[in-house]
Protein backbone atom coordinates (compact mmCIF):
# COMPACT_ATOMS: atom_id res chain seq x y z
CA UNK A 1 0.00 0.00 0.00
CA UNK A 2 1.36 3.51 -0.93
CA UNK A 3 0.26 7.10 0.82
CA UNK A 4 1.04 9.81 -0.53
CA UNK A 5 2.60 12.31 1.98
CA UNK A 6 4.27 15.95 1.54
CA UNK A 7 4.12 14.62 -2.00
CA UNK A 8 6.21 11.45 -2.00
CA UNK A 9 4.86 8.05 -2.26
CA UNK A 10 5.81 6.14 1.07
CA UNK A 11 4.84 2.69 2.51
CA UNK A 12 2.48 2.27 4.69
CA UNK A 13 2.42 0.06 7.82
CA UNK A 14 -0.53 -1.72 8.05
CA UNK A 15 -3.66 -1.31 11.06
CA UNK A 16 -3.40 -3.03 14.10
CA UNK A 17 -5.71 -4.94 15.42
CA UNK A 18 -6.53 -1.78 17.88
CA UNK A 19 -6.57 0.29 15.14
CA UNK A 20 -8.69 -1.56 13.09
CA UNK A 21 -11.53 -1.65 15.74
CA UNK A 22 -11.72 1.84 16.31
CA UNK A 23 -11.33 2.79 13.00
CA UNK A 24 -14.51 0.45 12.09
CA UNK A 25 -17.37 2.30 10.99
CA UNK A 26 -20.86 1.88 12.13
CA UNK A 27 -21.89 0.04 9.24
CA UNK A 28 -18.89 -2.91 9.72
CA UNK A 29 -21.26 -4.16 13.07
CA UNK A 30 -24.16 -5.86 13.28
CA UNK A 31 -26.30 -5.83 16.31
CA UNK A 32 -26.48 -9.21 17.69
CA UNK A 33 -30.30 -10.32 17.73
CA UNK A 34 -31.91 -10.71 20.82
CA UNK A 35 -34.23 -13.19 19.51
CA UNK A 36 -31.15 -15.76 18.91
CA UNK A 37 -29.03 -15.01 22.16
CA UNK A 38 -29.13 -16.37 24.93
CA UNK A 39 -28.30 -15.13 28.74
CA UNK A 40 -27.05 -18.38 30.63
CA UNK A 41 -27.08 -17.27 34.12
CA UNK A 42 -24.65 -18.82 36.25
CA UNK A 43 -23.70 -17.80 40.59
CA UNK A 44 -20.53 -16.77 39.22
CA UNK A 45 -21.86 -14.47 36.17
CA UNK A 46 -23.78 -14.11 32.68
CA UNK A 47 -22.81 -16.21 30.04
CA UNK A 48 -23.77 -14.57 26.57
CA UNK A 49 -24.78 -17.17 24.39
CA UNK A 50 -25.27 -16.17 19.96
CA UNK A 51 -27.48 -18.80 18.04
CA UNK A 52 -27.16 -19.16 14.62
CA UNK A 53 -30.13 -20.76 13.12
CA UNK A 54 -29.12 -21.10 9.22
CA UNK A 55 -27.01 -24.34 10.30
CA UNK A 56 -28.74 -26.15 12.71
CA UNK A 57 -32.50 -24.55 12.14
CA UNK A 58 -34.51 -27.14 14.01
CA UNK A 59 -32.30 -27.96 17.49
CA UNK A 60 -31.92 -23.87 17.76
CA UNK A 61 -35.93 -23.91 17.62
CA UNK A 62 -35.92 -26.69 20.09
CA UNK A 63 -33.32 -24.74 22.28
CA UNK A 64 -35.58 -21.52 22.54
CA UNK A 65 -39.11 -24.07 23.34
CA UNK A 66 -36.71 -25.33 25.95
CA UNK A 67 -35.58 -21.80 27.18
CA UNK A 68 -38.95 -20.30 26.60
CA UNK A 69 -40.23 -22.97 29.12
CA UNK A 70 -37.33 -22.37 31.64
CA UNK A 71 -36.66 -25.90 31.13
CA UNK A 72 -32.66 -25.11 32.24
CA UNK A 73 -33.69 -23.01 35.14
CA UNK A 74 -32.33 -25.34 38.36
CA UNK A 75 -30.71 -27.44 36.07
CA UNK A 76 -26.68 -27.84 36.16
CA UNK A 77 -23.31 -27.74 34.72
CA UNK A 78 -22.72 -31.26 35.07
CA UNK A 79 -19.28 -31.64 33.16
CA UNK A 80 -15.83 -30.08 32.67
CA UNK A 81 -13.17 -31.98 31.09
CA UNK A 82 -9.82 -30.50 30.70
CA UNK A 83 -9.13 -28.95 27.04
CA UNK A 84 -12.58 -30.02 25.55
CA UNK A 85 -15.92 -29.05 26.89
CA UNK A 86 -18.38 -28.12 29.46
CA UNK A 87 -21.69 -29.20 29.60
CA UNK A 88 -24.93 -28.46 31.19
CA UNK A 89 -28.36 -29.77 31.29
CA UNK A 90 -30.04 -32.46 33.50
CA UNK A 91 -27.32 -34.91 34.73
CA UNK A 92 -30.15 -37.53 36.16
CA UNK A 93 -31.86 -36.88 32.70
CA UNK A 94 -35.42 -37.05 34.32
CA UNK A 95 -37.04 -33.46 33.85
CA UNK A 96 -39.69 -33.82 30.61
CA UNK A 97 -38.55 -31.33 27.68
CA UNK A 98 -42.19 -30.06 27.89
CA UNK A 99 -43.40 -29.02 24.57
CA UNK A 100 -39.90 -29.41 23.10
CA UNK A 101 -39.16 -32.60 20.71
CA UNK A 102 -36.87 -35.54 22.21
CA UNK A 103 -35.18 -36.18 19.06
CA UNK A 104 -33.84 -33.85 16.19
CA UNK A 105 -32.41 -34.62 12.96
CA UNK A 106 -28.96 -34.30 11.77
CA UNK A 107 -28.14 -30.95 11.24
CA UNK A 108 -24.86 -31.13 10.88
CA UNK A 109 -23.69 -29.31 7.80
CA UNK A 110 -26.06 -27.65 5.10
CA UNK A 111 -26.17 -27.91 1.36
CA UNK A 112 -23.73 -24.13 0.67
CA UNK A 113 -26.04 -21.66 -1.12
CA UNK A 114 -25.12 -19.27 -4.09
CA UNK A 115 -24.50 -15.98 -2.61
CA UNK A 116 -23.71 -16.51 1.16
CA UNK A 117 -21.35 -13.82 2.60
CA UNK A 118 -18.68 -16.28 2.90
CA UNK A 119 -15.36 -14.78 3.77
CA UNK A 120 -12.66 -17.20 2.92
CA UNK A 121 -9.34 -17.81 4.80
CA UNK A 122 -6.25 -18.18 2.43
CA UNK A 123 -4.31 -20.37 4.25
CA UNK A 124 -4.55 -24.23 4.36
CA UNK A 125 -6.35 -26.48 7.33
CA UNK A 126 -6.27 -29.45 8.27
CA UNK A 127 -10.02 -30.47 8.41
CA UNK A 128 -11.53 -28.84 5.64
CA UNK A 129 -10.75 -28.25 2.07
CA UNK A 130 -11.57 -24.08 3.01
CA UNK A 131 -12.23 -21.87 5.83
CA UNK A 132 -13.46 -19.06 6.28
CA UNK A 133 -16.67 -16.88 8.15
CA UNK A 134 -20.13 -16.75 7.71
CA UNK A 135 -22.29 -14.39 9.17
CA UNK A 136 -20.01 -13.64 12.42
CA UNK A 137 -19.42 -17.31 12.24
CA UNK A 138 -16.43 -19.47 11.83
CA UNK A 139 -17.03 -22.25 9.09
CA UNK A 140 -15.86 -24.97 7.28
CA UNK A 141 -16.51 -25.72 3.74
CA UNK A 142 -16.13 -28.83 1.25
CA UNK A 143 -16.93 -27.45 -2.65
CA UNK A 144 -16.54 -30.97 -3.96
CA UNK A 145 -19.83 -31.71 -1.81
CA UNK A 146 -21.51 -28.64 -1.94
CA UNK A 147 -21.89 -28.78 2.19
CA UNK A 148 -20.79 -25.88 4.66
CA UNK A 149 -20.42 -26.47 8.50
CA UNK A 150 -20.15 -24.63 11.77
CA UNK A 151 -16.31 -25.26 13.42
CA UNK A 152 -15.83 -26.20 17.14
CA UNK A 153 -13.49 -23.33 17.86
CA UNK A 154 -12.99 -21.99 21.15
CA UNK A 155 -16.39 -20.69 22.57
CA UNK A 156 -18.81 -22.87 20.15
CA UNK A 157 -21.86 -24.38 21.81
CA UNK A 158 -23.43 -27.81 20.62
CA UNK A 159 -25.98 -30.04 21.32
CA UNK A 160 -24.77 -33.56 23.13
CA UNK A 161 -26.24 -36.52 21.58
CA UNK A 162 -26.47 -40.57 22.14
CA UNK A 163 -25.23 -42.77 19.73
CA UNK A 164 -27.31 -42.81 17.31
CA UNK A 165 -27.16 -39.56 15.34
CA UNK A 166 -30.96 -38.16 15.99
CA UNK A 167 -31.16 -38.04 19.36
CA UNK A 168 -30.06 -35.02 20.26
CA UNK A 169 -32.62 -32.25 21.40
CA UNK A 170 -30.63 -29.62 22.66
CA UNK A 171 -31.74 -30.59 26.18
CA UNK A 172 -27.93 -31.01 26.84
CA UNK A 173 -25.56 -28.42 25.65
CA UNK A 174 -21.68 -28.20 25.65
CA UNK A 175 -19.32 -25.29 25.07
CA UNK A 176 -15.62 -25.87 23.96
CA UNK A 177 -13.24 -24.81 26.39
CA UNK A 178 -9.69 -26.22 24.95
CA UNK A 179 -8.21 -26.70 22.06
CA UNK A 180 -10.27 -26.86 18.81
CA UNK A 181 -11.80 -30.38 18.54
CA UNK A 182 -12.07 -30.44 15.31
CA UNK A 183 -12.74 -33.76 14.65
CA UNK A 184 -16.45 -33.24 15.77
CA UNK A 185 -16.96 -31.00 12.87
CA UNK A 186 -19.83 -32.71 10.88
CA UNK A 187 -20.42 -35.30 13.58
CA UNK A 188 -22.92 -33.28 16.00
CA UNK A 189 -25.25 -30.12 15.57
CA UNK A 190 -23.47 -26.54 16.56
CA UNK A 191 -25.57 -23.96 16.95
CA UNK A 192 -23.95 -21.01 18.26
CA UNK A 193 -20.88 -19.59 19.86
CA UNK A 194 -20.25 -17.88 23.67
CA UNK A 195 -19.85 -14.14 22.78
CA UNK A 196 -19.14 -13.17 26.53
CA UNK A 197 -18.53 -15.07 29.70
CA UNK A 198 -16.80 -17.96 28.42
CA UNK A 199 -13.86 -17.28 31.07
CA UNK A 200 -17.20 -18.46 33.32
CA UNK A 201 -16.78 -21.58 31.74
CA UNK A 202 -13.27 -22.37 30.88
CA UNK A 203 -12.72 -22.47 34.92
CA UNK A 204 -15.31 -24.53 36.12
CA UNK A 205 -13.29 -27.06 38.29
CA UNK A 206 -12.98 -30.26 35.94
CA UNK A 207 -14.49 -33.37 36.79
CA UNK A 208 -13.09 -36.25 38.01
CA UNK A 209 -15.75 -38.96 36.54
CA UNK A 210 -15.13 -40.42 32.59
CA UNK A 211 -14.97 -37.35 30.43
CA UNK A 212 -14.90 -34.77 33.01
CA UNK A 213 -18.21 -35.24 34.48
CA UNK A 214 -18.62 -34.62 38.41
CA UNK A 215 -18.80 -37.65 40.49
CA UNK A 216 -20.50 -36.05 43.71
CA UNK A 217 -23.85 -34.67 42.99
CA UNK A 218 -22.85 -31.57 45.14
CA UNK A 219 -19.67 -30.13 42.89
CA UNK A 220 -22.72 -29.65 39.96
CA UNK A 221 -22.83 -25.90 39.50
CA UNK A 222 -26.13 -24.90 39.34
CA UNK A 223 -28.11 -22.61 36.70
CA UNK A 224 -29.88 -19.97 37.89
CA UNK A 225 -31.85 -19.47 34.88
CA UNK A 226 -31.18 -19.44 31.12
CA UNK A 227 -34.02 -16.46 29.13
CA UNK A 228 -33.78 -15.53 25.47
CA UNK A 229 -32.47 -12.00 25.12
CA UNK A 230 -35.93 -10.91 23.27
CA UNK A 231 -37.74 -11.74 26.35
CA UNK A 232 -36.17 -9.84 29.12
CA UNK A 233 -37.24 -6.10 29.33
CA UNK A 234 -35.36 -3.75 27.13
CA UNK A 235 -33.53 -1.89 29.52
CA UNK A 236 -31.92 -5.37 31.10
CA UNK A 237 -30.72 -6.48 27.59
CA UNK A 238 -27.08 -6.19 26.65
CA UNK A 239 -26.65 -4.27 23.56
CA UNK A 240 -23.85 -6.68 21.90
CA UNK A 241 -22.64 -5.67 18.43
CA UNK A 242 -20.41 -7.77 16.10
CA UNK A 243 -18.26 -6.94 13.64
CA UNK A 244 -19.73 -8.34 10.28
CA UNK A 245 -17.28 -10.79 8.88
CA UNK A 246 -18.24 -9.58 5.18
CA UNK A 247 -17.29 -6.14 6.02
CA UNK A 248 -13.63 -4.49 5.42
CA UNK A 249 -12.74 -4.19 8.44
CA UNK A 250 -13.03 -7.72 9.06
CA UNK A 251 -10.79 -8.10 5.58
CA UNK A 252 -8.18 -6.03 7.63
CA UNK A 253 -8.59 -7.91 10.93
CA UNK A 254 -8.19 -10.86 9.43
CA UNK A 255 -4.96 -9.48 8.02
CA UNK A 256 -3.45 -8.56 11.31
CA UNK A 257 -3.97 -11.83 12.64
CA UNK A 258 -2.37 -13.20 9.23
CA UNK A 259 0.72 -11.12 9.76
CA UNK A 260 2.10 -9.40 13.16
CA UNK A 261 3.73 -6.38 12.21
CA UNK A 262 4.29 -5.80 16.12
CA UNK A 263 8.67 -5.58 16.76
CA UNK A 264 7.33 -8.01 19.50
CA UNK A 265 7.55 -10.84 16.41
CA UNK A 266 10.44 -12.07 15.03
CA UNK A 267 8.73 -14.00 12.61
CA UNK A 268 5.59 -12.37 10.76
CA UNK A 269 4.41 -16.04 10.22
CA UNK A 270 1.83 -14.66 7.69
CA UNK A 271 -0.55 -17.49 7.75
CA UNK A 272 -4.01 -18.11 10.46
CA UNK A 273 -5.75 -20.60 11.07
CA UNK A 274 -9.85 -20.37 11.61
CA UNK A 275 -9.72 -20.81 15.18
CA UNK A 276 -7.58 -18.14 16.03
CA UNK A 277 -9.57 -15.50 14.61
CA UNK A 278 -11.62 -14.37 17.45
CA UNK A 279 -14.71 -12.23 15.66
CA UNK A 280 -14.87 -9.05 17.42
CA UNK A 281 -17.57 -8.21 19.87
CA UNK A 282 -18.58 -5.19 21.97
CA UNK A 283 -20.97 -3.02 23.83
CA UNK A 284 -23.49 -1.05 21.23
CA UNK A 285 -22.43 2.85 21.88
CA UNK B 1 -5.72 -55.14 7.75
CA UNK B 2 -6.99 -58.91 7.01
CA UNK B 3 -6.72 -61.49 9.85
CA UNK B 4 -6.95 -65.14 9.31
CA UNK B 5 -9.74 -66.30 11.09
CA UNK B 6 -10.92 -70.08 10.89
CA UNK B 7 -9.46 -70.11 7.91
CA UNK B 8 -10.90 -67.26 5.89
CA UNK B 9 -9.14 -63.88 5.39
CA UNK B 10 -11.39 -61.41 7.42
CA UNK B 11 -10.82 -57.52 7.50
CA UNK B 12 -10.50 -56.63 11.15
CA UNK B 13 -11.21 -53.24 12.73
CA UNK B 14 -8.24 -50.99 13.57
CA UNK B 15 -7.71 -51.12 17.35
CA UNK B 16 -9.42 -48.54 19.62
CA UNK B 17 -6.89 -45.51 21.79
CA UNK B 18 -7.49 -47.65 24.65
CA UNK B 19 -6.74 -50.96 23.03
CA UNK B 20 -3.38 -49.57 22.12
CA UNK B 21 -2.73 -48.25 25.57
CA UNK B 22 -3.31 -51.71 26.96
CA UNK B 23 -1.31 -53.86 24.30
CA UNK B 24 1.84 -51.26 23.94
CA UNK B 25 4.82 -53.13 24.90
CA UNK B 26 7.03 -52.10 27.62
CA UNK B 27 9.69 -51.13 25.14
CA UNK B 28 7.37 -48.70 23.66
CA UNK B 29 7.55 -46.38 26.62
CA UNK B 30 10.10 -44.33 28.11
CA UNK B 31 10.69 -42.97 31.91
CA UNK B 32 10.59 -39.12 31.44
CA UNK B 33 13.95 -38.42 32.67
CA UNK B 34 13.82 -36.98 36.30
CA UNK B 35 17.34 -34.52 35.24
CA UNK B 36 14.28 -32.71 32.68
CA UNK B 37 11.47 -33.03 34.75
CA UNK B 38 10.09 -30.15 37.20
CA UNK B 39 7.78 -30.07 39.85
CA UNK B 40 5.71 -27.08 40.32
CA UNK B 41 3.58 -27.18 43.61
CA UNK B 42 0.69 -25.05 43.98
CA UNK B 43 -1.72 -24.95 47.15
CA UNK B 44 -3.95 -26.92 44.73
CA UNK B 45 -1.66 -29.53 43.73
CA UNK B 46 1.35 -30.32 41.67
CA UNK B 47 1.80 -29.38 38.01
CA UNK B 48 4.73 -31.80 36.53
CA UNK B 49 6.58 -30.62 33.35
CA UNK B 50 8.80 -32.10 31.13
CA UNK B 51 11.74 -30.13 29.48
CA UNK B 52 12.76 -30.73 26.20
CA UNK B 53 16.98 -29.60 26.46
CA UNK B 54 17.34 -30.86 22.42
CA UNK B 55 15.49 -27.29 21.37
CA UNK B 56 16.33 -24.60 23.53
CA UNK B 57 19.46 -26.07 25.42
CA UNK B 58 20.53 -23.02 27.39
CA UNK B 59 16.90 -21.84 28.11
CA UNK B 60 16.24 -25.39 29.53
CA UNK B 61 19.63 -25.02 31.95
CA UNK B 62 19.09 -21.69 33.10
CA UNK B 63 15.78 -22.93 34.54
CA UNK B 64 17.23 -25.78 36.21
CA UNK B 65 19.86 -23.19 37.77
CA UNK B 66 17.15 -21.39 38.74
CA UNK B 67 15.22 -24.36 40.31
CA UNK B 68 17.95 -25.33 41.69
CA UNK B 69 18.85 -22.09 43.77
CA UNK B 70 14.99 -21.54 44.50
CA UNK B 71 14.32 -18.72 42.38
CA UNK B 72 10.46 -19.78 41.94
CA UNK B 73 9.87 -20.99 45.74
CA UNK B 74 7.72 -18.24 47.03
CA UNK B 75 6.59 -16.36 44.11
CA UNK B 76 3.35 -16.51 41.79
CA UNK B 77 1.22 -17.49 39.13
CA UNK B 78 0.25 -13.52 38.49
CA UNK B 79 -1.59 -13.68 34.81
CA UNK B 80 -4.31 -15.92 33.72
CA UNK B 81 -5.47 -14.87 29.78
CA UNK B 82 -8.78 -17.07 28.59
CA UNK B 83 -7.84 -19.13 25.87
CA UNK B 84 -4.53 -18.11 25.80
CA UNK B 85 -2.14 -18.82 28.87
CA UNK B 86 -1.50 -18.50 32.45
CA UNK B 87 1.71 -17.31 33.43
CA UNK B 88 4.37 -17.62 36.56
CA UNK B 89 7.24 -15.68 38.24
CA UNK B 90 8.14 -12.85 39.83
CA UNK B 91 5.11 -10.16 39.01
CA UNK B 92 7.64 -7.20 40.35
CA UNK B 93 10.44 -8.56 38.53
CA UNK B 94 13.07 -7.68 41.58
CA UNK B 95 14.19 -10.96 42.74
CA UNK B 96 17.67 -11.48 42.42
CA UNK B 97 18.26 -14.16 39.60
CA UNK B 98 21.12 -16.01 41.69
CA UNK B 99 23.69 -17.68 39.09
CA UNK B 100 21.54 -17.68 36.22
CA UNK B 101 21.76 -15.76 33.22
CA UNK B 102 19.70 -13.01 32.68
CA UNK B 103 19.05 -13.20 28.58
CA UNK B 104 19.52 -15.51 26.36
CA UNK B 105 20.15 -16.24 22.57
CA UNK B 106 16.43 -16.77 20.85
CA UNK B 107 16.92 -20.60 20.78
CA UNK B 108 13.02 -20.99 18.84
CA UNK B 109 13.88 -23.80 16.00
CA UNK B 110 16.97 -25.49 15.34
CA UNK B 111 18.69 -27.19 12.05
CA UNK B 112 16.94 -30.38 11.59
CA UNK B 113 19.94 -33.05 11.70
CA UNK B 114 19.65 -36.43 9.96
CA UNK B 115 18.68 -38.94 11.80
CA UNK B 116 16.24 -37.39 13.79
CA UNK B 117 13.54 -39.79 15.12
CA UNK B 118 10.66 -37.86 13.52
CA UNK B 119 7.51 -38.91 13.01
CA UNK B 120 5.69 -37.35 10.33
CA UNK B 121 1.83 -36.64 10.60
CA UNK B 122 0.42 -37.15 6.44
CA UNK B 123 -2.18 -33.96 6.45
CA UNK B 124 -1.66 -30.37 5.70
CA UNK B 125 -1.33 -28.41 8.56
CA UNK B 126 -2.16 -24.42 8.74
CA UNK B 127 1.35 -22.83 10.18
CA UNK B 128 4.11 -25.73 8.95
CA UNK B 129 4.72 -27.52 5.59
CA UNK B 130 5.35 -30.36 7.92
CA UNK B 131 4.26 -31.70 11.65
CA UNK B 132 4.87 -34.55 13.73
CA UNK B 133 6.86 -35.64 16.81
CA UNK B 134 10.48 -35.98 18.05
CA UNK B 135 11.05 -37.91 21.29
CA UNK B 136 7.60 -36.79 22.76
CA UNK B 137 6.93 -33.68 21.85
CA UNK B 138 4.78 -31.99 18.87
CA UNK B 139 7.14 -30.55 16.52
CA UNK B 140 6.91 -29.10 13.26
CA UNK B 141 9.46 -28.28 10.50
CA UNK B 142 10.22 -26.15 7.39
CA UNK B 143 12.75 -29.05 4.46
CA UNK B 144 13.43 -25.95 2.81
CA UNK B 145 14.80 -23.73 5.82
CA UNK B 146 16.18 -26.84 7.24
CA UNK B 147 14.63 -26.35 11.02
CA UNK B 148 12.40 -27.83 13.19
CA UNK B 149 10.80 -26.47 16.41
CA UNK B 150 7.99 -27.50 19.13
CA UNK B 151 4.70 -25.99 18.23
CA UNK B 152 2.37 -24.04 20.66
CA UNK B 153 -0.12 -27.00 21.53
CA UNK B 154 -2.19 -26.87 24.25
CA UNK B 155 -0.15 -27.52 27.09
CA UNK B 156 2.83 -26.14 25.91
CA UNK B 157 5.81 -24.60 28.02
CA UNK B 158 7.36 -20.90 27.07
CA UNK B 159 9.91 -18.37 28.36
CA UNK B 160 8.38 -14.79 28.76
CA UNK B 161 10.70 -12.51 26.66
CA UNK B 162 10.60 -8.44 26.11
CA UNK B 163 10.91 -6.72 22.62
CA UNK B 164 14.18 -7.79 22.06
CA UNK B 165 14.46 -11.67 21.33
CA UNK B 166 17.55 -12.08 23.71
CA UNK B 167 15.42 -11.27 27.01
CA UNK B 168 14.11 -13.96 27.89
CA UNK B 169 15.86 -15.77 30.88
CA UNK B 170 13.32 -18.54 32.11
CA UNK B 171 12.45 -16.54 35.36
CA UNK B 172 9.05 -15.63 33.45
CA UNK B 173 7.29 -19.00 32.15
CA UNK B 174 4.08 -19.70 30.87
CA UNK B 175 1.48 -22.49 30.18
CA UNK B 176 -1.04 -22.97 26.99
CA UNK B 177 -4.14 -23.38 28.42
CA UNK B 178 -6.05 -22.24 25.10
CA UNK B 179 -6.40 -23.00 21.31
CA UNK B 180 -2.94 -23.32 20.21
CA UNK B 181 -1.31 -20.08 19.39
CA UNK B 182 0.30 -21.48 16.93
CA UNK B 183 1.51 -17.75 15.79
CA UNK B 184 4.15 -17.77 19.05
CA UNK B 185 5.96 -20.78 16.92
CA UNK B 186 9.59 -19.99 16.45
CA UNK B 187 8.70 -16.15 17.74
CA UNK B 188 9.35 -17.35 21.35
CA UNK B 189 11.45 -20.28 23.33
CA UNK B 190 9.62 -23.41 24.09
CA UNK B 191 11.31 -25.72 26.88
CA UNK B 192 8.83 -28.29 27.74
CA UNK B 193 5.11 -29.22 28.06
CA UNK B 194 2.69 -30.53 31.03
CA UNK B 195 2.60 -34.26 31.46
CA UNK B 196 0.39 -33.86 34.11
CA UNK B 197 -2.12 -31.31 36.26
CA UNK B 198 -2.51 -28.69 33.42
CA UNK B 199 -6.05 -28.95 35.19
CA UNK B 200 -4.58 -27.05 37.64
CA UNK B 201 -3.35 -24.18 35.58
CA UNK B 202 -6.38 -24.18 33.13
CA UNK B 203 -9.30 -23.75 35.91
CA UNK B 204 -6.97 -20.40 37.19
CA UNK B 205 -9.29 -17.36 37.45
CA UNK B 206 -8.63 -15.44 34.77
CA UNK B 207 -6.95 -12.00 35.52
CA UNK B 208 -8.78 -8.61 35.19
CA UNK B 209 -5.78 -6.54 33.88
CA UNK B 210 -4.42 -6.15 30.79
CA UNK B 211 -3.12 -9.76 29.17
CA UNK B 212 -4.64 -11.47 31.98
CA UNK B 213 -2.34 -10.01 35.16
CA UNK B 214 -4.06 -10.04 38.01
CA UNK B 215 -4.76 -6.57 39.22
CA UNK B 216 -4.88 -7.14 42.47
CA UNK B 217 -1.87 -8.85 44.58
CA UNK B 218 -4.20 -11.10 46.92
CA UNK B 219 -5.36 -12.48 43.70
CA UNK B 220 -2.36 -14.15 42.80
CA UNK B 221 -1.81 -17.97 43.83
CA UNK B 222 1.63 -18.60 45.36
CA UNK B 223 3.90 -21.06 44.31
CA UNK B 224 4.96 -23.45 47.37
CA UNK B 225 7.98 -24.61 45.63
CA UNK B 226 9.66 -25.90 42.36
CA UNK B 227 11.79 -28.57 42.39
CA UNK B 228 14.06 -30.82 39.49
CA UNK B 229 12.48 -34.01 39.89
CA UNK B 230 16.08 -35.50 40.12
CA UNK B 231 16.72 -33.66 43.41
CA UNK B 232 13.55 -34.99 45.23
CA UNK B 233 14.14 -38.25 47.46
CA UNK B 234 13.73 -41.41 45.02
CA UNK B 235 11.34 -42.29 46.89
CA UNK B 236 9.27 -39.14 46.32
CA UNK B 237 9.52 -39.00 42.63
CA UNK B 238 6.94 -39.78 40.43
CA UNK B 239 7.68 -42.31 37.91
CA UNK B 240 6.26 -41.64 34.72
CA UNK B 241 6.30 -42.72 31.66
CA UNK B 242 5.38 -41.60 28.12
CA UNK B 243 4.94 -43.18 24.87
CA UNK B 244 7.82 -43.13 22.63
CA UNK B 245 6.67 -41.19 19.48
CA UNK B 246 9.00 -43.26 17.39
CA UNK B 247 6.78 -46.93 18.49
CA UNK B 248 4.67 -48.66 16.51
CA UNK B 249 2.24 -48.25 19.43
CA UNK B 250 2.09 -44.71 18.70
CA UNK B 251 1.90 -44.75 15.37
CA UNK B 252 -1.75 -46.86 15.96
CA UNK B 253 -2.06 -44.32 18.44
CA UNK B 254 -1.57 -41.64 15.67
CA UNK B 255 -3.96 -43.88 13.22
CA UNK B 256 -6.92 -43.61 16.22
CA UNK B 257 -6.73 -40.43 16.58
CA UNK B 258 -7.32 -39.93 12.78
CA UNK B 259 -9.51 -42.70 12.11
CA UNK B 260 -12.47 -42.83 14.36
CA UNK B 261 -14.13 -46.01 14.26
CA UNK B 262 -16.40 -45.48 17.34
CA UNK B 263 -19.86 -45.96 16.10
CA UNK B 264 -20.66 -42.50 17.40
CA UNK B 265 -18.63 -40.87 14.62
CA UNK B 266 -21.08 -40.14 11.61
CA UNK B 267 -17.69 -38.88 9.83
CA UNK B 268 -14.69 -40.83 10.27
CA UNK B 269 -12.49 -37.65 10.04
CA UNK B 270 -9.44 -39.25 8.30
CA UNK B 271 -7.35 -35.98 9.14
CA UNK B 272 -5.96 -35.34 12.34
CA UNK B 273 -4.22 -31.39 13.26
CA UNK B 274 -0.84 -32.01 15.80
CA UNK B 275 -2.26 -30.27 18.47
CA UNK B 276 -4.90 -32.67 18.52
CA UNK B 277 -2.72 -35.94 19.44
CA UNK B 278 -1.56 -35.99 23.12
CA UNK B 279 1.60 -37.99 23.78
CA UNK B 280 0.19 -40.85 26.51
CA UNK B 281 1.64 -40.57 29.63
CA UNK B 282 1.56 -42.94 32.42
CA UNK B 283 3.05 -43.73 35.81
CA UNK B 284 4.70 -46.26 35.64
CA UNK B 285 3.59 -49.97 36.71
Amino acid sequence: MLASVDGHAQPTKPPTSAEILAAAPAADWRVIDPENTLYLDLPTGRVVIELDPAFAPQHVANIKTLVREHYFDGLFIERAQDNYVVQWGDPDARKPLGSAKTGLPAEYSRKTAPGEAFTALPDPDTYAPQTGFEDGFAVARDPLRGETWLTHCYGAVGVGRDVPPDTGSGAELYAVIGNAPRGLDRNIALVGKVVQGIELLSVMPRGAAAMGFYDKPGQRIPIRQVRVAADVPAADQLRLEEMRTDSQSFAAWIGAKRNHTDPWFVEPVGRVEVCNVPVPVRTAK
